[in-house]
């Protein structure tokens, strides 16, 4: 099954997909969409159409979205919110089921601990995913995304067989 | 010239598209696009669809979007972020310049005060667009935006006239 991890924003939107055969990992694809500075609706526009180009080429069959930090900074959260709704509104396009992880989450599952940072979120994707390095923070940070939504779909597969053995 | 005007919101997004002749306005249609309880992705995939219908349907020149009120509420903000990448999304899409007017422009436009209630604005839409009879608070806030907006463009055209005479 190939999953999709996605890591919002408005300037650089990361994506990163992995393979996940039985319970085994493997890295497929890593990146980000850009938006250059300018008026919000052709930024959003060009997020939309290169995360449609990413759907297009990997077709993955999976994905997930990171769950925004809501911060005091009122105004940059709606900013952001209008970039995670291009991001959740692709993969829906494509038919997808998009899951949704808090930051602690993610970093429980692909570090072990609720509070890791962005350096060891890198590393553990690079231990986790070899071969992957992830094109900046964004890039791993969307690779994590992806090898949590593979973990919670691997248990909730097991527990699945599990009541059906 | 035909305008379209849009109140985002996620359960209702409020749509108008109002006809501009030389300095008189007139009412095509207005709606709003629902969408039903649920996950999100569904929900935006849900008002991308309908406000995409509309579109191809009326195929305005312009569009405008309100700018969104950020308040206290963080996760309120949030949600709407999302609603309104859809709103800013779907006329870029058609290739469509996308004004963005703040509430009290276009109260103060419409209504000539910045602080006016939504059933002054709605009182002054129909009194603006006859037979307009806006289904709603949203439809008939949309509706106050594409004047807005049809008015700044006039104004933009008249001020571009006096400047080539």
């Amino acid at each position: 099954m190939r999953v999709l991890g996605i890591d919002p924003g408005l300037r650089n939107l990361g994506w990163g997909i992995i393979e996940l055969h039985g319970n085994r990992l493997s890295h497929v694809a890593n990146g980000h969409c850009k938006s250059r500075l300018g008026k919000l609706p052709g930024r959003l526009l060009e997020l939309h159409q290169q995360l449609t180009e990413v759907l297009k080429k990997y077709r993955p069959h999976t994905a997930a979205v990171e769950q925004t930090f809501v911060n005091q900074d009122a105004k940059s959260t709606l900013k952001l919110g209008h970039a995670r709704g291009i991001a959740m509104l692709v993969p829906a396009q494509f038919g997808l089921e998009v899951g949704e992880y808090a930051p602690n989450a993610i970093k429980k599952t692909v570090v072990g601990v609720g509070h890791a940072d962005k350096d060891q979120i890198g590393l553990m994707v690079r231990m986790q995913l070899p071969g992957s390095n992830p094109i900046g923070t964004d890039s791993a940070d969307a690779l994590a995304v992806a090898i949590c939504h593979a973990f919670h779909l691997q248990s909730r597969g097991a527990l699945a067989e599990a009541m059906h053995a």
